[in-house]
């Protein structure tokens, strides 16, 4: 078993055009899952890549970074939409398509200095990683990488973060198909 | 340490009277977060509680469901707020204090008969926990056992769900104070 092969693929989904990679299929799947996470953890574990929290983008990213968390002995920071964090929190606002998106993280999430494991399910035009990235570099932190399941570079987002300095690690990628 | 200690409290949020249990403080603590997930996972692991899938509801309890699916080697399955499925879903509409909520699950989250362990952060009213088992029960599954990290008992949702003959397990809980 891949982990690409258990992913599903949703023609026009949200709309005309867009091929939907959707992992709920992948990780509904306990093999499934645990390849992905154990793969994670594999090139995580060794310590080459030098980080002290993993933060999570909601919501998919809070499944795959929860449970790295758990492997890797980290701990758990979550960047949400607007208007669901309690305590004080920094913001930060980006361009979508159609209009602008705001995401959120406690100000208190982790100290100046702090090496930050960005996380998310997939990678496409790379907007939301580069606001979160923004968001932990607003609390004075550092991004030591970008993680995803699922790399999708026809997108631009791997070429557009990479320029900008950023490390991207991504256990597939669908190119061309 | 306890999980309890790590946990802050947000008075009057999100409105007047209210005090908000904050789990983030917990889980941004690597030993804290470890805590939990090895606190579920010796509950879990010994097979007492019979349950193929764990269905995690977004968002908290994907950070929790995530790990635990890890630990435990089962599959993970999202219960999201409306729009956010891909693929064919089921909804279920409920009562919040003002107006309604409409959670979803794909169709194909699992097969009939699938024994489920449903986890969230917190439990209150139980609203969100009796719409997320409706949807469990609609694909012909059963909730074996709702997971939480905090109860809130004066709030009426432990009540309201034993009633309903649901089986509920938290790690902590907050009372009277």
């Amino acid at each position: 078993m891949t982990i690409k092969s258990k992913i599903r693929t949703i023609p026009d989904y949200p709309k005309k055009g867009i091929m939907f990679r959707d992992i709920t299929t992948l990780i509904k799947d306990p093999v499934g899952f645990r390849l992905v996470i154990d793969n994670f953890t594999q090139r995580y574990i060794k310590g080459d890549v030098n980080f002290d929290v993993i933060v999570g983008i909601e919501s998919r990213g809070f499944i795959i970074g929860g449970a790295l968390s758990y492997t890797l002995g980290k701990g758990f920071v979550p960047v949400r939409k607007k208007g669901k964090l309690p305590a004080e929190k920094i913001s930060h606002e980006y361009e979508l398509e159609y209009g602008t998106d705001i995401i959120e993280m406690h100000k208190d999430a982790f100290t100046k200095d702090t090496k930050v494991l960005l996380v998310d399910d997939l990678l496409a035009t790379g907007g939301t990683a580069l606001a979160a990235a923004a968001l932990v570099e607003k609390l004075g932190g550092v991004v030591s990488e970008m993680a995803f399941i699922v790399n999708l570079p026809d997108v631009g987002g791997e070429k557009r973060l990479k320029e900008k300095g950023y490390k991207i690690f991504a256990l597939t990628k669908f190119e061309g198909d």
